[in-house]
């Protein structure tokens, strides 16, 4: 059965491209691409058979398939050849079972999905192997292609960098000069990225680095690129998969540039075309009360939507005013039943810093996440005996600046109600007992 | 089948001790004990059932069997109830294959398992489950254990607390006052630890903890501590499954209290015993130059073995003098063929930055196991075509500073031959497309 996806124009004209085709827009309309399936040949195999082949690959041994993307590959890249696939293992992330934050809060079923728990430390990686993979299958074809490109300073850049180093392809990362330090690039620098610090803002970046993929043949790896969405939409289908095949009541999903959104959604969507399952969780999306724009169409019941000026935020990789992918987000919203909700500053920390305490390692976005359930359990949107899934989009280890000033009360708009500061005692056997047993008495 | 472990002397008195008494010594003889298993009753299954049980079980959802660790439970700690164990789906981390780094090393089968990639970061999370878990197991069996507590600025404290974060049983941390930062010790305080900073050096902390732990039923969590070792001893199993159950030629292992080489030993020697595996691996051991006591040893045939005074080394894990299982360790490096390296800093430095080229991310101990690596091929006592695995021990992350420091060429006694510098320039498309055009020739 050889089975086949293209891209396919996103806007309306339905104009069909290869995924062999260095191509990021409609040549016809301009308009944004996506990924489209088969659906009709993905279906020649049942519900039932297709669980069963993804739970046989899942963590197994068969190149490349005991990655949790590529054990899925007919659902999401069937174009690239085995040998072409640049993996370094993806997904199979702990579906954290929040046992004692639940019984804090009062929910019953509330699982945290550590996406953060991956190569580079972020879900980014699911999508950037696929988005690599393609590349390298495209050069095995004979395509001329330098590099691959993006401008960014986060975890999109620290994926890139790790795939095409495993891969051995030129990365070239763009950056606006003294806007960003070594240490927020180290990855990206450790892994041999072409580095470009260049003397304008973040849009003049991206204004050049447009133009040099355009005219150089080095791929662009920017997050309109949709192989990078199918790549994301495995988490869906994996964390049913770690349920037993059961969906979840609701997922809870941090969003900036609404990818994620959009991800999580084709991934049900998909499962339910193939009979795969037969509900639809709900999708909440949540916000940064910083950078809000789409928590503020949702209050108008998405009748507008206005892009806003992002300000600074603690969580800092969804601190985006103007989202790439707005429309298609507000239509997968629409269709499960969605929620958008914010959370402040001082929400998202103190919700982070509760959570940590009952073994996790959150970052700030996952803290946004944590802030909006704690709200809309309050509010009745979602019940305390719902299932509960929260994508933790990172690792904790890549914002521990931001973990000490919250312990030590210097975040700024943040009251640091769980800070846990150091006992500083003499050497003391009787005075340390003393304080032992003190303390002890007030552990929760 | 009740399978059986308890704890016993390894000094020769070989006295008994069930595994959920409190005790680290032998009451006898005073001396190490080590956790031993009922064998004849694990060899009632045979080589090829354990093999297809582990299979089955590995990354699977059946509590609590889908933790590496504890899909081998029978063979790690059959004496916790299910209900008991403290897991945090520990194992299951890629097992890297460095095709790029073997290309330019000349080495055809190099893989580098990434222990690192783990909830807390290290490879500590194997044995913390397993303590934890023992620790809960007693709590339910109405045994009066008010926390658990250890001496530790690293690794160990960061796992001991979230373990116990997630149990809910109290953490408490001692500390020398003033000679750990905030940052350092930002996983037990976010987690939640009892932190207390004591206005003394480490070996008065030592002092303290052992005795408050003797007279308050709280539990030490130290690294001699033997339920430790079950679970990291995983790590060969898991490995050799990841290899299609085949043993490859050569383990390179850090060394710093020298436990991990009793633990890597213990797993291949059960296996063995077992029938699973029909040889062993050498095991090399390496250690930084600065804190090398193992290696002195080794140069005279472990004829003798003096404590050193460590220094300070980048590879801060592993900077001890005495090792604590220095006896154990000797015994298995001569059971496993064994050979001791040494790495400089700039060695290891540049060791991992070299692999940091390649895909990886690698802390400064994975960087004294790769310098190690490149010494004994050059030496020809490693040969090009064995298959070598590396165990990396700690996530990247964890180590920022070292990197940053690295690439900005200011790391102490380090030439940094690999550093990657951003390149500054004007934001004009001419200029930027011939310094691309320029780096990416240059691209290795």
């Amino acid at each position: 059965m050889s089975y086949k996806a293209w891209f396919q124009c996103a806007s309306g004209c339905n104009e069909r491209y290869e995924l062999n085709e260095i191509i990021y827009n409609c040549k016809t309309c301009g308009g944004l691409l996506e990924v489209k399936h088969d659906i009709e040949k993905l279906k020649h195999r049942s519900p039932g058979s297709w669980m069963r082949l993804l739970d046989e690959r899942y963590r197994r041994t068969k190149w490349p398939f005991g990655s949790s993307v590529w054990g899925k590959k007919e659902m999401v890249c069937p174009n690239v050849d085995n040998e072409n696939v640049v993996s370094l293992y993806e997904g199979g992330s702990n579906l954290f079972w929040a046992e004692r934050l639940g019984n804090i809060i009062g929910t019953e079923d509330l699982w945290i999905k550590q996406c953060g728990n991956a190569h580079t430390g972020s879900f980014k990686d699911l999508g950037m192997t696929v988005l690599v993979s393609m590349v390298k299958q495209m050069i095995s074809e004979g395509k001329d292609i330098m590099g691959v490109a993006c401008a960014s300073t986060g975890d999109t850049s620290a994926a890139l960098s790790a795939y095409c180093a495993a891969a051995g392809i030129p990365a070239i990362v763009f950056l606006p000069k003294n806007k960003v330090s070594t240490a927020q690039l180290i990855q990206p620098i450790a892994n041999g990225a072409l580095t470009l610090s260049l003397d304008t803002d973040f849009d003049g970046c991206m204004e050049i680095v447009q133009k040099i993929c355009r005219e150089n043949n080095i791929y662009l790896a920017n997050s309109m690129n949709s192989l990078r969405i199918e790549g994301q939409k495995t988490v869906s289908i994996e964390l049913v998969q770690q349920l037993d095949w059961e969906v979840p009541d609701v997922i809870i999903i941090p969003g900036g540039n609404l990818g994620n959104v959009t991800a999580l959604g084709k991934g049900f969507l998909l499962m339910k075309e193939l009979g795969m399952i037969n509900k639809l969780p709900r999708i909440v999306c949540v916000q940064a009360a910083k950078a809000n724009p789409l928590y503020q169409s949702y209050l108008s019941g998405f009748k507008e939507f206005k892009p806003v000026q992002a300000q600074m935020t603690l969580a800092s990789a969804i601190q985006i005013g103007n989202p790439v992918s707005i429309n298609k987000a507000i239509k997968m919203l629409k269709l499960f039943n969605g929620v958008v909700e914010q959370a402040t500053e001082d929400e998202l920390a103190n919700a982070a810093a509760l959570a940590d305490k009952t073994g996790l390692f959150n970052c700030p976005h996952t803290g946004v996440a944590l802030a909006a359930l704690f709200k809309l359990l309050e509010k009745n949107e979602i019940k305390k005996d719902e299932r509960i899934v929260i994508i933790s989009t990172a690792h904790g280890l890549k914002f521990t600046d931001f973990k000490v000033k919250y312990h030590e009360n210097k975040l700024e708009e943040v009251e640091s109600k769980y800070a846990n500061v150091p006992l500083e005692l003499p050497p003391e056997y009787d005075k340390v007992n003393r304080a032992i047993i003190d303390k002890i008495s007030e552990y929760s």
